[in-house]
């Protein structure tokens, strides 16, 4: 039987987007992203219960699954959801498993979900109903929805995945199947457009923090020590920006939004030179995705589409051995790749509550009759963006933005060019 | 000497502080404060460096004080402040001792500050300046700057704090003293009116779901176990909402601005009995300042002027013994009170970005110009506002808020009354 | 299908109990229990699996209980035991629920177990199958193992649970049942007699000490700030000595077997007023069972026959405000009784271990064929030993060993007499 | 002035080295080094401090260096070491910087150490006063020693530390030095010779076990994911052995006294195709020093002298991946490296007391007129060895005792040949 729910949110509500009056449009430092924005089309929908639903939750099956890599608060989200599903009075709630990958292997079967099953999932990290890169065919998966009979599916899942979210919505619609497609962001770069931030950064800055400090540590006990971190960050450095500023123990951040020479009287090995003769030691925190510049291209993708990177971490340790062998000085380097290790811990406690959020919102979203959008925080408030607007490019930092230039200010760095 | 920054802000940039548009005036679950509000008054000042600056680094001598309970990232604001005085130039700052209370102590001298000094005082809890509670004359204080020849106090303090800082301003403008006064709003309960958050709360959330995971263990693994759990919220019951939200696990609820019944067929004993009955194990997560009207009054009050509450905690405990015990159930009731485990831990990465930024734009604010203000953040963008602004009263949850239902759709909990 | 084990232990293999040789009896600061000891006794039992076992796996059926309060690494000996059982073939393996309660309670049913359900329990703290204190009739009990037709059971508890135990055993010798009763000893003060250490003790002392290092920052941010943490120990000391001293901050080290007073010139109050005029804090951390002379004596018990004991943390903390305020010198006192959240985390690595070593050391005596015995480290080997010699008392706490001594260097307090 | 202490230790106490008394010469699964062994020369001193002390504390230099990697515990020793000097009434305490480098190189300066400036170094992780690894001419050592008028030096480094410090010991006999040089066994690794552990073991097993953790979630969570762990230990096992058995979580647990085989029919990767098609997913841990007959032999050797070794773990992961390949199973390898965030942790609680007993005894010992002695605990008894006893030889895993045995039982991994 269906819950009533207290404070329903009218269809109308609307959240403004844009909060910033600049004084000129020339006017630095903004966190616009857009500075020709009118403001007219910034209203977009409030989040939350409808008073009027769209589905009898008693004949409602339900599909959830998740896709790319792993991010802290997967399995808050998915227990928020089956939750806030069996209040509605939904029955027949199903995991998909192993991301899309799921709706084809027939090995995979579906998992039973109820809120015995997802309990205490959140208490550890991963993905309850496991991920996989990658796609499928669209019209293979809806033919599979169509069989599966779901009328409500759940995608959680970065921007490629809001990408095929949407064109199984497309897909839905032209087949005129009344299957609600509702996506929640999931990208522990943070790199969504739009949005505040999206679950997991907050706890994977956390644990990146933490093995800047671990490398702050070593470069620090050693001789001459240099330790150097690689984060996650294909194209955003958003990770690697905020570890740098929580941690306040970095010399040089570098992101791939900001490029930097090494080599040079300007270059990054010179400033290294320059901080191991007066602080005797010197820390690096590095975006995965930063200074590719550097490296020689490879054409190879990986099985999300994505192009495989070079590593840069491996480079920068390489030209920083060699750079300081030449030069005569001693050096000490250590590398510190905490990928697998950041990605993995369970959602802390300000995530959890975003996720708590997130899939109450998905939830209400489908019941409300919505298909192909996604749910998010946009200046404090929870809205409905529909896919398009937000995979319409990757957020990146903003090098004229008053975080970069607070980055700046707490590691000292100049410009590396 | 001092140092450029890149990315000024322009005086005139400003931030809005609503951002939502209601369908109609009677719409429910707002999170706005004033639903009467004029737009056209809610526009900010953006917080950041300003190109003109009104004090010579070279000769400023800056004081920093912290008043109060303890609070997460204290020494986090600390050592932001210290940093960014010495990127402007200043060579003079040191540190009050023991909040107000160090201005008249002869024997508290003042503490030299610098980066060595504060290179690592984040990592530990606490306050390195050392805290203390309760006020001091103002004009006593107004002749101690004086004779200190300080030209600038940063003050860091809850709701009395900045009335006590905004007095001390007024008596500085009263006495024609260039100094600047400017407040970092700290309050661990998060009631601070306009702001997003205040520094240190979402750390405590997280130490405070830890303690509720202690009590559902132990709730859970005991016979008709019952677990209960007291947090920090004098008035306002924002700790005990997120840290339930995020934890997942709580039964019951109980915040200052929601008045329960504790006997009655509404009341909260029944409906523990109906939880021992189905599920075999309760908890219960109650605010400070919760069910006063259950207690017996006190006129104490503490050094800062607070009302000594009376213990709900042990009230509760208390009532449902002896319930149990008369009804003939047995039950097994374990009360656990984190409140001095909570406020003590370092800061985790989100609020040390926090408080890096507020830091940093405290000492902008003071070279400014600005006195009498403070500093935060409002609808994601950080602003000063002037002390009276948000000293008015104290930031309540709003029953009607979408969060306080999602709270509600969480537990699961009826209304006591 | 059985497995065979490699490297059995050969059933006249023994471990040597004693292992200093005194240079005279009267040589003080010994470890040793016993000083008349005479050696040949002190052989005991390796644990370990035999070659030849004494049950036929594939028709065992084995239970598992849990007594009286929580203590870290519950569950992972519960995990342990049931998959060691089945590396054994067995296939009939249950949990009895909330401790010897279980037995008796019919609404209590037997939980099936198997290495599916226990694959992750160890990952949170607690009980898998709860806990209860008290007891039970021995002859019910029995009459419930031989109705349940079980072959062997486990029995997860301390000092009092161990008795119940062995009067099972007996019990069970005397009505000709092949009942094998074999103990692990649960006790997170650590008070076992002969045995290095017991499972849970690391773990609490590491939670004790987080609890401490609360205090010291509370006790050392406030303006005279006394901080005052309880800790377990009913009759033994080990938890609070051994949390001083991996802390290192506490000022005083109050424990059950070292009597103290609190007035006069040579008690705990001028010691603190000594403390407060030279450093300005003060950090004391006491055992629940200290000082009970100090306290008016309760008669009542607990449902384990446990004597209730009166608050010496309250009493403390009463006696501290109104001393200071009576010699008119401010004072804060901060007091935390952080038991709950001590007893609730998960086992650390090394208690993991332990654990792991004695599950499988559990399920390899009962296979050999042993009842009434309980199994643990002594010398840092792994023995069997007859119940009744570990329950003769409890294990204390020697003010003459070096513990102790070490304990009191690192304190610098002085004799309190 | 100098302390009396409480509880002296006769000159002639002993510690038996060896608890076993086994059934017959051949029996398996003992932890005995050495089955010849006359018990009469097991008797070992008792560490502690001495009625006779052999130095005038306030005419006492006393230096203190740590040398080597870095191991969690160093600062609670160093800081310990100079707590307890103050003690005796020294009052002259130095710390040389980055190992026996700071004898030599000019611009290291001695660090002044005192009870204030060691307060809360052992809140963090790392070596106060820095490490570096590597050596010096023993005869340049003496000199300086002799230059700075040291009269004892407490020595904190592994194998190849040890050594040099008993060369020290012995050149500065022949020089008729009165200098105590004092070891403190220091190997996060744990393979020094008769020690039941050493200082840092156990929390580098707690933070490994963290790493394992994390590779558990991501094999679980991937589809056919492998989790690939490598950890410390070049000629021992030990942390890989213990961090798989307190994980529970382990499949393959790979170790440097265990050969093993990767291609054929018992091979690791037919083990892995297994463990893919049976449970899904696996988890290999495998120490740095394993298997490096699989690896093409570098003759280069680090500054230590130790012999750089090949990376298993990188050759693992290639062998994984293209033998999935090569068979046209999918596999989703995740290799992660922990080392430096292991190593850079803080001593947990047990480690923290185990580097108090060190630290103390090692300036007993001092005191008592020892030198070219070393501290540790065996048989849980804390004890002083000559150098020349304990860098005999590294200690192994013993494949044949019980607690590879546990191991085995617990990964449930085969013999790989």
């Amino acid at each position: 039987m269906q819950e009533s729910w207290n404070g329903y949110v009218n269809d109308d509500d609307r959240a403004l987007l844009k909060v910033i009056k600049f004084a000129s449009p020339t006017s630095a430092g903004a966190d616009c992203i857009d500075p020709d924005c009118t403001w007219v089309e910034q209203w977009v929908h409030r989040a939350g219960p409808r008073k009027q639903i769209y589905f009898e939750p008693q004949y409602v099956k339900a599909g959830i699954v998740t896709c790319g890599g792993l991010c802290p608060g997967l399995n808050d989200v998915i227990r928020q959801i089956v939750l806030t599903l069996e209040k509605y009075g939904v029955k027949n709630i199903v995991g998909i498993q192993h991301g899309f990958r799921g709706f084809f292997e027939n090995h995979l079967g579906e998992v039973l979900l109820n809120r015995h099953v997802v309990q205490n999932i959140n208490l550890a990290g991963g993905s309850f109903l496991g991920v996989s890169r990658g796609g499928a065919n669209i019209s293979d998966i809806v033919d599979s929805i169509q069989a599966r009979r779901l009328d409500m599916l759940f995608v959680l899942g970065g921007n490629g995945t809001h990408a095929g979210a949407n064109l199984i919505h497309e897909e839905c619609r032209k087949r005129k199947l009344k299957v609600s497609i509702v996506g929640v962001p999931k990208t522990i770069d943070n790199d969504i457009l739009l949005m505040d931030k999206t679950f997991g950064f907050d706890t994977a800055v956390e644990a990146a923090q933490r093995a800047i400090n671990s490398a702050y540590i070593e470069a620090h006990s050693a001789f001459h020590g240099i330790g150097l971190v690689k984060l996650m960050g294909r194209s955003s450095g958003f990770i690697t920006m905020h570890a740098s500023l929580s941690s306040g123990q970095v010399d040089i951040c570098l992101i791939p939004e900001v490029p930097f020479t090494l080599d040079g009287p300007n270059g990054v090995l010179r400033h290294l030179e320059h901080l191991i003769e007066t602080k005797g030691f010197a820390l690096i925190c590095v975006a995965e995705g930063a200074g590719q510049e550097h490296l020689q291209q490879s054409n190879a993708t990986d099985a999300s589409g994505n192009t495989v990177l070079s590593d840069i971490g491996v480079h920068l340790q390489q030209k920083m051995k060699s750079h300081f062998k030449e030069i005569g000085i001693h050096s000490d380097v250590k590398y510190i790749d905490p990928t697998y290790m950041v990605r993995a811990v369970r959602a802390n406690a300000s995530d959890a509550i975003l996720c708590t959020v997130l899939g109450q919102n998905a939830v209400h979203g489908a019941f409300a009759g919505f298909s192909g959008i996604t749910t998010g925080i946009c200046n404090t408030h929870n809205v409905y963006l529909p896919i398009p607007e937000v995979i319409k490019s990757t957020r990146l930092v903003d090098p004229n933005s008053r975080m970069w230039h607070r980055c700046l200010t707490s590691t000292g760095q100049p410009d590396f060019h």
